[in-house]
């Protein structure tokens, strides 16, 4: 049976899983509000920030209480200042959902997204989804393998972030400054999401295995 | 006479304050390169960066080796946790200085500034360099009045963040859409530089006045 300091540790587990779940969710409806000028849609993902940030702030009041109350040591200390920090990082990502829900807000009733960029917006929103949905099941599991995996998808991202950058730059581009401003922005919140899902995951796997992924060459 | 622990914790201060010092260069720097298309400092800029990178990573071991040797109490806790932040919002800020040098870089040796832009632009970078030498100096003195200034400055950059789309947008702008990319990333991480300082600055207003700075109506 576990003691009453370590069912705390748990339920700080169990609040950063729910992060990510309200997270993915947010992402979700964001991606779809972009690429359907969704109006509705949009302000549900920015008045439903809220929650997330309100998970974020009772995990840091836990994790307080907890170190004052419980004097914890060395592993525990680094248990707790991680969840700080993948609070922190999960906390963000929701800002970034909402930034695209924004983005989506702003060009109503039109599309922010030209018909030649919605398969690129929509994988990138698939990845993002993904990396989210990962993430989570990486902090409840504290899978290292699947940890390691977000590396990989972080370069999916990256190419398709390039790719944007070469079809809004390609003298075909005939949809002018505005949607390419638009775009860019939209692009740079993928990226950081997906930056930011990488760390979450790094912060796991090093609590796991003691080591960075950049130093993991075999799987324990 | 301070014990060798008291003596650790104002290290960490000094750490601080001398990664300010970095970043607030490497931003003079980089906006100097960005808009002079000066290849030489943003190579400097972006090299530079690992000397603020490592004094986080030192900052970091300080404090996890401080909180697992001292047993820390509430207030010590929150000092150490709060320099971590802080070390983080720092070394971002750096790597924001960074992104603008490799702008610079990218369009060398053109300037990614178009001629109505640099005004602004030149008046975004002064304030960048102010509010992180502001910050340095409410690290050092822990002056609340100096930390709420910060969003004053911060409110400075926004409106001209706003000026600059308004330049970007209007049916005047004859520069096409890659100026147009590479001025909303610069813009976007100018600002993000801004709300990482502001982000430093109430951590210090807090530690000093157990109150986030909206809660202050009064100065203690």
């Amino acid at each position: 049976m576990r003691d009453a300091y370590h069912e705390e540790l748990d339920s700080l587990t169990d609040s950063l899983v729910e992060m990510t779940r309200l997270v993915r969710s947010a992402m979700a409806r964001a991606v779809t509000a972009l690429l359907d000028a969704d109006l509705r849609l949009s302000e549900e993902v920015i008045s439903g920030d809220e929650n997330v940030n309100k998970i974020d702030a009772a995990i840091e009041a836990t994790v307080f209480d907890l170190m004052a109350r419980q004097q914890p040591v060395a592993g525990d200390l680094r248990t707790l200042i991680t969840a700080l920090r993948m609070s922190g990082d999960l906390e963000r990502m929701g800002d970034l959902a909402v930034h695209i829900a924004k983005t989506a807000r702003r060009r109503h009733p039109e599309s922010a997204v030209p018909p030649e960029l919605q398969a690129t917006v929509l994988e990138m929103g698939q990845i993002a989804e993904r990396m989210i949905a990962k993430t989570g099941s990486v902090i409840a599991s504290q899978d290292v393998e699947m940890g390691l995996e977000l590396d990989a998808d972080d370069d999916q991202m990256d190419r398709l972030h390039r790719r944007l950058f070469d079809i809004l730059l390609s003298p075909k581009w005939r949809h002018g400054v505005e949607p390419a401003v638009d775009i860019t922005l939209a692009g740079r919140y993928f990226e950081r999401f997906a930056d930011h899902a990488v760390h979450v995951a790094e912060n796991v796997v090093y609590l796991v295995t003691g080591q960075r992924p950049e130093e993991i060459t075999e799987l324990p």
